[in-house]
């Protein structure tokens, strides 16, 4: 049997389906909107059951999902979609043991779920200009548990990443274009490069950088997810969707034997599709 | 300087961006289309950068994405997307140290993104009832060194699973609706299920099945990806896209104090994100 | 140069961006948010300029575009969208000159641009059962000058259509399959039939009485509409989306020599386009 | 009852969906894969129904749908699709009795629908600079019965357009943005502006030329047809989709008192759809 346990990260969700996460510590209370729980009477309490507060209302009490988690953290800025980030984590192959770099740190999405996929055997260096938004992203990973996974630097990326031969690179930032030469210079041989910029115009500029970069294997996509209302006998998408976060993309650092040999463009998607 | 050891797994991209994925052995030999080149010459060699058949041809010498790995895998059926399989990751907290059990096998496409995302602590269990698709997926599994992280079994998932508290569940099957008590059985008190099927008329059937064996957060969701024609002056998205592969069921196994509780339906995605 | 003409409709748009539509009546005033405007006062001004209220506020004299006068319309139920309006004018082959069945009439939405298509040599005949949503929609159509192209019928139309050899028939009705038959015996050989419904279900349902009354070329699908912020140097799509209406249905009444013979679906999307 | 007329315009389906259009002719024959039809033995016989052909082949005989007509015409180029023309009929107003110029003539797809909806009391003048293109559009009007609604000129835009208070203008031409002076000056006050074009970059530099000259109520977007396959018991989209036609940009030409008035955005769709 599953149980909560002193360090666990949970999730309670009312019955109004608002939740709240926290990490159990023996001694601390939680306050919510419908009272009061104890973190020692959740301890040894079976997850996916319920609980209830000393006002008798009754919170199921759970793990969050990576997406919770995401959904639930505390943001200065915009933060990144899980859409986004579970494709990220296909193209740049994240993985156990693996060492990515990030910048900016931003409110810390992106950084938690790579923490969490990364695991004791990787790491996960991030960089940010402001001081404040790297404090608060040091909170939310601390909250979650992962601090151990990552490396915080307060540094303007211009003068470049202290890292080489890392595995993988993101960059979320207002500029990206500017910082292809270093994002490079950090890269492994083959390693994975990936951005987010939000117009078409910045996908441009980005592209013209990452030629100039010697960046192969570039591709442009944007993530979209289409949310049905889950009733069986009346199924149907949902009104409204999220219609754009952002542009992503990808590519790859090369070094041709003959650096100046012609650009030549990744396959389309279909014929793609038929390779694979 | 990273470069390919023996045992690594290795991606060879011709100058037509075909390419050819393979786990390097001392004393192998590649015949591509362009020529031969042995194991032992790549050995050694710098990732990110050019080798050449005894042909002169060129050919980049890569780590294979996440997503090449699933596009060049040996099939016997349809087999899961990138971008299905990625935001499955999120959903279902995939991350390293856990236990997940997986029906049916297939080709194994998504059994080797698991494997890999659970890591050395963690455990993949996976069910078939078609041998000769077993034996595929254990060849593609054992082809990418990741066969210590799986456990694979023949069988007829009716029975039930073998496993019980397991973290999280996928169903790949063509009639998950016959198998949610024994998905249920199998999941610890909270545990994340997952099923994709490709008809609207399936995903009507799930939900009932997924309601009468009290799961719970049911969300139903497409994820579609965009591509761009990657030209920074003449952007645009590519003439065809994949329109669709399956919808993706996603719910939660809980035990509420009063079984028979009215069903409150999930919110509505904006609330949801509003709340998150 | 074009003005305003008494009789015309015309649409004043404020520095807000909001807008009025109105039939110009020698002798009326206009009520606006920011000042009043006489009828007599705009008769005779350029479209396309600016008037002024008699508190000096400036509103752009337009005639309104079909999309805006649909935007407009009082509602008493869920409109149809002019996305989905565009395209089944596209798929019925409206077009001056024909006679044209709807059920129900709604609010009006789509009557309005039927009449304003088959224009004064064509006709609409509009069934409804609720003497109110009649009402309404007869204001509707009045209030933009299209009454002459439309006959009111308050009727049940599980008694039948009292048209036949009619162009085209269009069924937005929340049961359509309930009427296949009789829009069938309604329409003239090889007719145009379209219907709008909101869930998977219930397009299910529709296709299988589509197929009991012998329509063919039977398709399905949704209309999306991407909209983009206007801003040269910034574009992008907007954040959200109406990501659902509803799904167009279409067919067409055939007579087979042989009624019963085997049903041959329509050819797939890209093969169609291929053809074409 | 229904029947084809000398001069109508009709479709021949085969078993197998190739279908052809053609219009009768007393005297004519038409040959198609399946054997010959004499234009005298389709005179007369019922929409609808099936005809045989002297080998006994039978082929339902239609009226084509607007749609069906596009996909037939024979092109030079790429030519605009059902989708688009759906859409641009709505938001530029297109009614019987307007006058519309458009520039590029190409195939005549466009000619084709504008010529149709303007029906005999309004008038299409259509501007083309090759030869040959014209000459293609010519006879595909002509072949569909609509030559007498269509003025063609052979003339580069450049020059200006002879018209002027014309209703609406649409270009499909390679650069748009050189030509929004002379479109202003050949529409009448208020006027609609319509424009297709295939890449982001194109549509900054249109959105650039418009509010130089001064249009307004400018709106960028796509349109997008997700199919289904037509099957009750296992409906689902089709697997691909035609994921990108071009970019649609509408304007209005108006004359503000005050012409460097500030720029004030379109309201955002969501706000707009809250007025409406």
């Amino acid at each position: 049997m599953a149980t909560a346990q002193p360090g666990s990260i949970i999730q309670l969700v009312g019955r109004d389906q608002k939740y709240i996460i926290v990490r159990l510590q023996p001694g601390d209370e939680l306050h919510t909107h419908r009272g009061v729980l104890t973190h020692d009477a959740l301890i040894g309490q079976e997850l996916g059951s319920e609980v209830v507060t000393h006002l008798g209302h009754p919170f199921l009490l759970l793990e969050p999902s990576t997406d919770d988690l995401i959904r639930e953290i505390k943001r200065v800025s915009q933060i990144m979609y899980p859409k986004d980030i579970g494709f990220i984590l296909m193209k740049l192959s994240v993985r156990p043991g693996i060492t990515i770099v990030e910048a900016g740190t931003g409110s810390g999405a992106l950084t938690t779920v790579l923490a969490q996929a990364v695991g004791p055997t990787g790491h996960v260096i991030s960089y940010e200009v402001r001081a404040d938004h790297q404090n608060l992203a040091k909170k939310n990973i601390a909250r979650v548990g992962l601090s151990e996974q990552v490396t915080f630097k307060l540094r303007d990326i211009a003068e470049g990443f202290d890292e080489t031969d890392v595995d993988a690179l993101f960059l979320d930032v207002q500029n990206p274009w500017d910082y292809t030469d270093q994002a490079r210079r950090a890269l492994k041989g083959g390693g994975f490069f990936g951005s987010l910029v939000p117009t078409t115009n910045q996908v441009s500029t980005l592209l013209v950088a990452l030629q100039r970069s010697s960046f192969e294997f570039v591709e442009v996509c944007e993530v979209l997810i289409r949310y049905y209302k889950p009733v069986p006998e009346r199924l149907r998408p949902t009104d409204r969707m999220i219609a754009h976060t952002g542009f992503l993309i990808f590519g790859r650092a090369v070094n041709r034997r003959v650096p100046g040999a012609p650009y030549e463009p990744p396959l389309e998607l279909e014929e793609a599709v038929e390779e694979g």
